[in-house]
């Protein structure tokens, strides 16, 4: 299941060149992530009432820039699971305008629960949650 | 005119209260201006193109905040000239999650020109932007 | 009484136009507040153990834009608390290059407690922190 | 040679777990990369104004994140370039909290000139610029 964010890119999102600050492709992948498990009804909120997990904390990111993005493209975001492990899993991001590769990237993310003392422990991916973004 | 802008209200948006940290709302403000103007053919890019116009910085915003977004919401910012001068024009705003007020602002907006040696100096706004925007 | 917090504007601050993107300005008063409030102790995670309280949100923000400032400027941003309420306080800002004046604006924040339900509600201004941040 | 960067964690830098949203990692690297250039007098407008360069931009980064970071932490970014090419290098980061490693990441940035229709093109590591950051 491939997920698809379009959006614009912004004034604000853009450096003195006129091109995106690459900060902004982290949270355009966050972004991506979150109207992803929005729609699912799996956002970090839910998680809490559904799973009593807290959020999906990042542990590795990386991103590869292809070619620059300027205020006022129109991009999209595209997000898949690649990987998943027993408390973790992989999701790959492409950022596209039309058919030029503009980033293309990644984050692992962990599954936590806070423990009684307000501190976060890892834990099992739900299954539920699997299945929905597989 | 009106313009909206409608957007989701991101995980990265909110703050430890899981919601929107305000600087956030005058990022959404400058967007809905950007996206206005780019729909014109009028951004900032084209401004130099068009008119020998280097930008329209703010030189006054504020905003008042009537309820709390949380990541998820749908937002719809309103935007409209409210008042032309000679070189400024004033920008009202209004963030609305369906019926429910969240934030109204406004910026006051220059014309500029970047002069010879790099500095910018304010100068009257085109009429034919006026025009498209009004 | 003041606090200043001094930093150097970076790249990624700065628009196009090689200038600060404006809604940096507020993340820089909010950033002022929170420096001074950690060094009275009184930062928003102690208001909780300390006082109940959930936060201080802002339920009215402005500035004014007086100079341009570029990225590797230093500025200084002088936060005071110009008017107690019995539940909200007013905190005035100026951001100074050396002599220069670049920007000047104000927060108004209210004291919430976070109920049952998980509604925020407003509530009195701790006299402790008043008198802390008199 | 290592060019730290001190700075406290900001509210506004946090998501709703009071933990860093993790972009803003990015956002430091950027920044750490800035003050060391600016401190050298190698900022990107030093590089156009004694190059002919137009900036450094990134074409690869990632970070690992091996610990969480709470509004109020002080942190120190540590940066180094471990590994010069004729047009790019590799800067290698880490964030530490005193003795406690909390993220560590790179940038690749290759140097480019803007050529006479706008557009951006590698172009050779100055040597002057080598030598001053190695």
């Amino acid at each position: 299941m491939v997920h698809r964010l379009d959006f614009h890119v912004f004034f604000g999102d853009c450096d003195e060149a006129g091109i995106v600050f690459y900060p902004r492709f982290f949270v355009w992948f966050d972004n991506a992530f979150g109207d992803w498990t929005r729609i699912l009804g799996l956002s970090q909120r839910s998680l809490r009432e559904k799973f009593n997990m807290y959020a999906t904390p990042i542990v590795d990111a990386g991103a590869t820039f292809r070619s620059p993005a300027r205020y006022d493209d129109l991009l999209s975001v595209h997000a898949a699971v690649v990987d998943w492990k027993e408390r973790s899993f992989r999701v790959a991001y492409r950022a596209m305008r039309g058919d030029t590769l503009i980033a293309e990237g990644f984050e692992v993310r962990v599954f936590v629960r806070k423990d009684a003392d307000g501190r976060f422990k890892s834990a099992p991916v739900p299954a539920a949650f699997r299945e929905a973004m597989s």
